[in-house]
């Protein structure tokens, strides 16, 4: 295992912190006899590194990544990667709104989900081989295509983020004094690095557009039966996401992702 | 302490539980010779609960309860209880999207915020007390008129509980086997009661509504920014939601309410 990062300093904690693996001085060096390498910086960083990397990779060697996107990561390989190097991309599904190399955990991946997506003519070994290290990591596996994954992922996470964020600015200063446990977990992935998330929503820009619009318009649906005092209509939406979010949880707990 | 529950099974759970208070078996036995009443029902139902008190409660009794909006009960209080009978609002932030006895703890308190309410002309001997009862219970307590509460809890608590609901609503239920511990936080409160929450929107429905206009503002704003591709205008957005929250994560550890 080879370990590279673009900064100096980072490479030095990493030596200092003995990881466990060897700390390369240069993108060449780390990636030269690999058999896979693992990209993990935002997103819109790695049209540059594949560019960088492309003459240093050997033949038949995977590359993936830890990216929350795959449309845009899909297209940027088929460009810039060797003919005889496979792009497969990974999103595990783990990790909190800290980053750096200190807030690093052996159990991150236990039981988590990773999205594995290829194209139509993406060899099968490729995808079986990074399979194989997510559910050696501890993750379940679900492999889909990468317009599908950008779909989905643009709900489940990134209008969830876009809604933190925007909850967050919306709300006064001097009432964030009296915020609960409430407030502090509907806002709580607003404290994701905005460099990371700004690569993200602009590379899913479409799917998180249309989620947005969904969630404005079921936010405008409540306000009208607030505003016209329709006791039923609240309840009825109310009680509909209640027990969407109960099947959601006790569907999480059957398969051991939530206790 | 005598405590009451509309519900036979209720009471017959409280009796069993051995909860350490007596338990009457009609509201006029439990307040007729009470020197505080604390009313833990859906907002909505005060209105008849002070009507059907109301002859029954002692000179000087202080009637307080921990409902989530005040400017309505307040009314009502003014319309209903005798003129011997002072009405203070308590709002201790505390509690979880359950419910239920089963679901009692007795740290619920430790550290919470409670808000108290009271009118110009309400007894300072009456909030002193009040606010005594929660000190003892291991809250920290702040002062509001009513309408100033209904304000700032549309802000902090209401509209949050309106986005989880709505991002609930507004996703596909195939989705939900993909979401992760970010969606789970995001979406937490949608799991409270609906009774509960509709009697809450309801009787603040106009600062919720403005809450709600300008969570829909931010969320337009960052969505132009999305689809435009302005790569600085959704960093400096993302980054004020992400500094807004740091601050307010380290003023709550400042004060202990985060560790």
């Amino acid at each position: 295992m080879v370990g590279y990062a673009h900064r100096r300093k980072t490479r030095e904690k990493a030596r200092a912190l003995g990881s466990g693996f060897e700390v390369a001085d240069s993108l060449e060096q780390a990636v030269s006899s690999a058999d896979l390498v693992l990209l993990a910086s935002p997103v819109c960083t790695f049209e540059a590194i594949f560019k960088d990397m492309a003459s240093h990779l050997p033949d038949q060697c995977i590359v993936t990544d830890v990216g929350s996107t795959k449309v845009q990561i899909h297209q940027w390989a088929a460009a810039y990667l060797p003919k005889g190097v496979i792009y497969v991309g990974s999103h595990p599904m783990a990790g909190s709104e800290q980053s750096g190399l200190e807030y690093a955990r052996d159990d991150l991946f236990e039981r988590a989900l990773c999205l594995v997506t290829c194209r139509k003519n993406t060899p099968d070994w490729a995808v079986e081989t990074v399979s194989r290290l997510w559910k050696t990591l501890g993750c379940r596996v679900k492999c889909l295509l990468p317009d599908q994954h950008d779909r989905i992922v643009a709900r489940i996470s990134h209008v969830p983020h876009v809604m933190a964020a925007s909850l967050m600015n919306a709300s006064h200063p001097d009432d964030l004094f009296y915020t609960g446990k409430g407030f502090v977990d509907t806002s709580r992935v607003a404290s994701g690095p905005e460099e990371v998330w700004t690569d993200i929503l602009l590379t899913n820009a479409q799917h998180v557009s249309r989620g947005i619009d969904k969630t404005i318009a079921e936010l405008t649906k409540l306000k009208a039966a607030i505003q016209t005092g329709r006791r039923s209509r609240v309840m009825q939406l109310l009680n509909q996401a209640r027990e969407k979010r109960a099947k959601m949880i006790q569907d999480k707990i059957s398969r051991k992702e939530l206790y």
